[in-house]
């Protein structure tokens, strides 16, 4: 045979051994093309721009493996379908805040923001060092879900008052839009909660259906224009002290990935964590001073007497949920033994510390 | 020719083709096999831990293409010298904290720890989003070094001694293992600041040739055994709110790395981050427990004068060292700006909410 034949014949050999190698390869290197719905208006900031950057970064982490297309609220389903399709794995992935999902799973509150509980870094420490997070897994399991925490805004606002609260009397008929245990609590106070998806939130606001509303804090609610809708601010976020997000996804989905992109998963959402965190922040304090300064806008602190009373109806929230349901008692336990012990550490650390700083 | 023939000459094809396919491919695949230098002392959790932790999950992530081999503080080089190793080049990666070396970088402190300045949940945000992050670099840059932020202990205690102190004037004469900005304002108290590597400091206060030291927070401490060695235990961190980690990178090896490697480094670091900071929160106060019940340990506060006075020294320390040193100055500067800010903000979010717990 010519060397000219051999070539042109190993050539074509070539071609049968490369399809081959594909072949081989594209099992070791299957690729993944998933969808992800959020809870998130277009565009959000820090919300949906983290979700996309996380997208963006898993896919270059996984050379390609792995590509995720972002849909906000309502692009693909409403906000508040996002867990239904999930759990059904029409898509794979969610980005959301358990406690919406409290209708059908109570017990998925405590995995977003406990009125009076732990802060962010106390919530961190519970799901990655104190069982918090297998508690949640064991609570999604029966809707096919696991969830990883993936992005806190730090302590909320207590949110806009379309007028002055002196007392809790001052809150009985209000309308408000709440979500999570905070609502329950509002109850107690005799407000009418109210769930809505934060693209909804102004108009209500501005055609008076609704009298207030907590939103996230000062960064996000400058954006969604909340200020001219209300004019009184309050804080603390006694409601949503370390308030958590969470990435969901489809459990099957889930178990159909190789350890590596897992692995790629769930530490892309630990860094996304603490970035969300840390741009809240470094963007709040401007923020709030745009709404005091140019706005005109009255930040101000809830009554001590209001505060103390939604302390009480919070311990009598918690009480009443778990005794009406076993898996609430179940994670409330083990929260509180946590927070507990967390607090007592913090007295002597972060307390110590802050109260160091005022001497 | 015959259809066995053809598969045969095929075969050979097949074997140059499959050459051809593999040098392309390890080219865009090409590997990295690494060393990491730590200052801590083998075996030791969270910090070496979570070292090796985090070499794991990047070869890992990465499909084997960065291999990171880890070495404890003296398997490779001395502790004390893992900025001299990764900056020469002899080794590509440490682990370590900034104000280790402020014999030589001054301003590097500012990315450890300041004497009454932020906490962690502070410097993650002036690091990853208030413009730290780009300083450190700018800092590092002479030294052919970049790092990231990778680990933090929170707020940190204020140390062991072997007598009570009732004064600042207790604090004159004595020998303490301290290091960064916070050994130069004990030393305006009258104390001789000594630095050390972990590993030296139990025999070293168990034989009085130190009268005091700080190290880490309840959990580390107990391992390390000083409450056999010192009975007070004072607390809080004034000297260390918020110390961060350092991950230090040789700048000529980092810029070898592809951009997804690249990517993949900087996302497992911040995970990182995250992840000890939630871990010690979870560790210490069982720890305390023990050391307090078990081994009779007084844990106490520092007198508030003597915190008025660290205060006042701490002022006068940087101001001083702002006046020696013009990058020490401008770092100053910049965290200065972002502290009073980020406390501004602290004052209706964490702080609000610290005393809405206590009403």
């Amino acid at each position: 045979m010519k060397r000219r034949e051999f070539f042109k014949r190993a050539g074509v050999g070539a071609l049968a051994a490369g399809g081959v190698l594909a072949t081989s390869q594209s099992h070791a290197a299957k690729r993944f093309n998933w969808k992800m719905v959020t809870t998130w208006p277009p565009n959000f900031p820090i919300f949906q721009d983290g979700v996309k950057r996380f997208a963006r970064e898993v896919r270059k982490m996984s050379g390609g493996r792995l590509t995720i297309q972002t849909f906000a609220g309502g692009e693909l389903v409403p906000p508040m379908q996002a867990f239904d399709a999930v759990s059904q794995g029409s898509v794979e992935m969610g980005h959301s805040a358990a406690y919406y999902w409290s209708g059908k799973v109570p017990a998925a509150q405590f995995f977003t923001a406990v009125p009076f509980g732990m802060n962010t870094q106390g919530m961190n420490a519970w799901l990655y060092h104190g069982g918090g997070l297998d508690l949640w897994h064991e609570i999604y399991r029966p809707y096919g879900l696991v969830a990883f925490p993936m992005g806190s805004s730090g302590v909320q606002m207590g949110g806009w008052f379309r007028k002055k609260i002196n007392s809790v009397n001052d809150l009985k008929g209000l309308k408000m839009r709440i979500p999570g245990l905070g609502s329950k609590v509002m109850a107690k106070a005799g407000v009418n909660p109210v769930l809505m998806a934060g693209g909804e939130i102004y108009t209500a606001l501005e055609r008076g259906t609704i009298d207030a509303t907590e939103w996230v804090g000062p960064f996000h609610d400058l954006r969604l224009g909340l200020y001219r809708a209300a004019k009184y601010y309050y804080y603390p976020g006694w409601h949503e002290p370390g308030p958590m997000l969470e990435l969901m996804i489809n459990e099957k989905a889930w178990k159909s990935l190789p350890k590596d992109l897992q692995l790629i998963v769930k530490t892309a959402a630990m860094a996304v964590n603490l970035n969300m965190l840390s741009e809240f922040e470094a963007r709040n304090l401007e923020a709030l001073q745009t709404l005091k300064n140019k706005y005109k806008v009255n930040v101000i602190a809830f009554p001590d007497e209001v505060i103390k009373q939604l302390h009480k109806f919070t311990q009598e929230v918690l009480t009443e949920e778990a005794a009406k349901d076993a898996k609430f008692k179940k994670v409330y336990d083990a929260y509180e033994a946590f927070r507990q012990s967390n607090s007592a550490w913090g007295e002597i650390s972060e307390g110590a510390y802050a109260r160091a700083l005022k001497l």
